[in-house]
């Protein structure tokens, strides 16, 4: 048997650690499949004392881990720092130069500076894997870019980040408002301290940006990504949206058409009826849209130690095999531009907190009117005549710069008491 | 750019001809992804003069497959003729034996000459690849021979057969019964002339056999597959399945325990909240449980031209891109034995026709109990003094044989007026 992959892990929080423990506790398994032993030797990280509940002993220890990538000893990095400047970017860089495989699990990074890091891994010819960047556990990442290659692939749409699917879920399935179910997930480690990348819906588009260069055959850009996150969505629109049949999702979508590429991380109304909508909890969810093969669903674990192990294990073993693709699955092949927004168009849900006497309505949906907006339905919750209540619209498909135009309309009339909630509804 | 790669197409059904029209139409994509292109320069079929929809000029033509797959000219055989022994099976030792690689559809010649056939790719170091032989335009060949490639894989289900999925469906949606409902698919092309391969379970139990020497590392093993096609089904238990919160499913189901590899296509009650409960209609699933990723699950279309082309063209993109991977996705590393149904044990739902007077329930239920089966519910449906009434008892975890034995004593019973009918509860 040729001799064992020699791994070098920088890094060793819960991912670094579990990539450890699985190589340890399936090695014959992986062995197997990857027609060669794959063991760790080597690995940094600062802290030197903490217990991780695994054996380090035997391994060669780096503090730098530059150092470790130029360690000879080590045939493949794998980078579990995390974050898209500093230690973590200085050792890809460092490996990919000197034409060492490298795997990760950093999207930050791969979004902000992927387009530099896969011309440095082209330029010397190594790899540069990523299965663990997106949707966790689920081998998205191998299913779009190899698995659908034959596609020309029209849209890709994601529940990204099982923090903020968690939040929405326990929302809805306990009637919490956003500040009291984000304060029980802290709780439980299902989100961080700080929760501005989940729930501001950054983390979703740095792995939306990831998966349109894939699905696209274009350099990543992450800063064409719209993004609006959870923060704005309420317990009340929540049980709305199920009154009309619907689920609210936090969706990373991405699409192509003859105008250019859209991406855009921002709640959205989802039918129930679609096999996303019951994605709960901390799972993620990955559509892909093919023009020959058609809608593809794949489910699973978004986050934790084992479902990232498992996917830089898959990394690992497609090295240890020699199986090689190039970073977004091509020389790049499509010269579209991103779109922004302002070049939306699509069906919304606009609700208003507005004071019930006569002539309100007529003057929301004149505003609506003016803007050439046409109205699917429109329900106004319980009557309490002069206290406010709840109007809800939904409309057909319309641009989103006149639905804008509309909104700041409707948002300055007296009788609406609230900025409006708006969500866009949307059928994967 | 490298020499483009030079495909033979053996067989010019739907699946062929979707292979021609895929690489025409999205040949700049499937280029640029393949790192070459890909081009069909010649094919096979006994029948020159059919109208497929699409132009064959200056393609070299081979009555015999044999002679195609030795064209000196033809980098890759792509088979598409069907059926476990003839043609296909001499096309594909011949192209194999000669190092040629293969990308096949055919479950039936894979689960029957697998073991053979991969021993043959072995020695001579060529790839074999199937991903459309199993669950269509779903990447689930890829998936869980390389996706998932670092779990123990302990589970995997699924909903292979579209065409009993269809008729499944159509019982249930439209309350007909399975001959109405089969009749129904054939007239539409959902279900062939002679339906046996789909609805007693064949197909199906070829695609799991495969699913299961991928998952478990171990050469492909048919006849240990216990199969039961859809034609007992009645829609009086699909109604009633739903009265208890389930849906009737052909489900593929292979486990792997200590005792050994256990597996089994049967129609299953599966709870309506599983995410493949809601699979409809031609569409197929794949759920796969790892010891580290948890449960993954892929959802998409199980057949058709533009699916199975898909599925086809990843693989000769792998192939041009040098990604290879042995046949059963290791080095076989599992020396565990199959396990046939007499070993099993699962909950079960058992439904009879009994004459509504007193006693019958307590014969029945002093069966069950006599042969050691621990009852979750019984309900009886409607009172007809007299008459003929459906009687409904769901089981605890119980052993196959006992259910087997307690069965046979309770069709005996004269107040039982036709055969039960068993149906397993699983929970993929």
């Amino acid at each position: 048997m040729t001799r064992p992959l020699a791994v070098g892990v920088a890094g060793l929080g819960t991912v670094g650690a579990g990539v450890l423990g699985l190589l340890r506790q399936n090695a014959e398994i992986v062995g197997a499949r990857a027609g060669r032993r794959i063991a760790v030797t080597a690995v940094s990280s600062r802290d030197r004392t903490r217990d991780r509940g695994i054996s380090l002993d035997g391994l060669r220890w780096y503090d730098d881990p530059v150092a470790l990538a130029n360690d000879p000893g080590i045939d493949v990095v794998v980078e579990t720092i995390g974050g898209s400047e500093g230690p973590a970017r200085a050792l890809m860089q460092a490996a990919l130069a000197a034409g060492k495989p490298v795997v990760t699990a950093n999207k930050a990074l791969l979004a902000i500076h992927g387009a530099e890091l896969a011309e440095l891994a082209a330029r010397s010819n190594a790899p540069l894997a990523f299965e663990a960047a997106v949707a966790g556990g689920i081998p998205a990442i191998k299913a779009i870019r190899e698995g659908l290659a034959g596609n020309r692939i029209t849209r890709v749409t994601g529940i990204l980040n099982g923090t903020c699917n968690y939040i929405l879920t326990q929302m809805r399935e306990r009637g919490r408002e956003f500040a009291e179910a984000l304060s029980e997930a802290q709780k439980l480690g299902y989100a961080e301290a700080d929760p501005t990348f989940d729930v501001d819906g950054i983390d979703a588009a740095h792995k939306l940006a990831i998966l349109a260069a894939l699905a696209f055959g274009r350099p990543v850009d992450f800063d064409a990504v719209h993004v609006e996150g959870i923060r704005a969505v309420s317990a009340l629109d929540i049980r709305l949206a199920e009154e009309l049949g619907y689920r609210i999702k936090l969706l990373g979508i991405a699409s192509c058409s003859e105008a250019g590429v859209e991406t855009r991380v921002h709640p959205c109304m989802v039918p129930v009826a679609h096999p996303i909508a019951t994605v709960d909890g901390v799972f993620n969810a990955v559509v892909a849209e093919g023009d020959h093969v058609g809608r593809v669903v794949l489910v699973g674990r978004g986050a934790g130690a084992g479902p990232t192990a498992s996917a830089v294990v898959s990394d690992l073993i497609d090295i240890a095999r020699g199986r090689h693709t190039p970073v977004w699955g091509a020389e790049s092949f499509s010269a579209l531009p991103s779109v922004g927004m302002e070049r939306h168009s699509g069906a919304y849900y606009l609700r208003l907190m507005v004071v019930d006497r006569p002539g309100v309505i007529a003057d929301v949906t004149g505003a609506l009117r003016d803007a050439g907006i046409s109205l699917e339905s429109m329900l106004q919750r319980g009557r309490a005549p002069g206290e406010a209540v709840p109007v809800v619209l939904t409309t057909h498909e319309s641009r989103e710069v006149a639905m804008r135009e509309a909104i700041a309309r409707i948002a300055a009339l007296d009788a609406v008491l609230e900025p409006p909630a708006l969500i866009r509804i949307e059928t994967p």
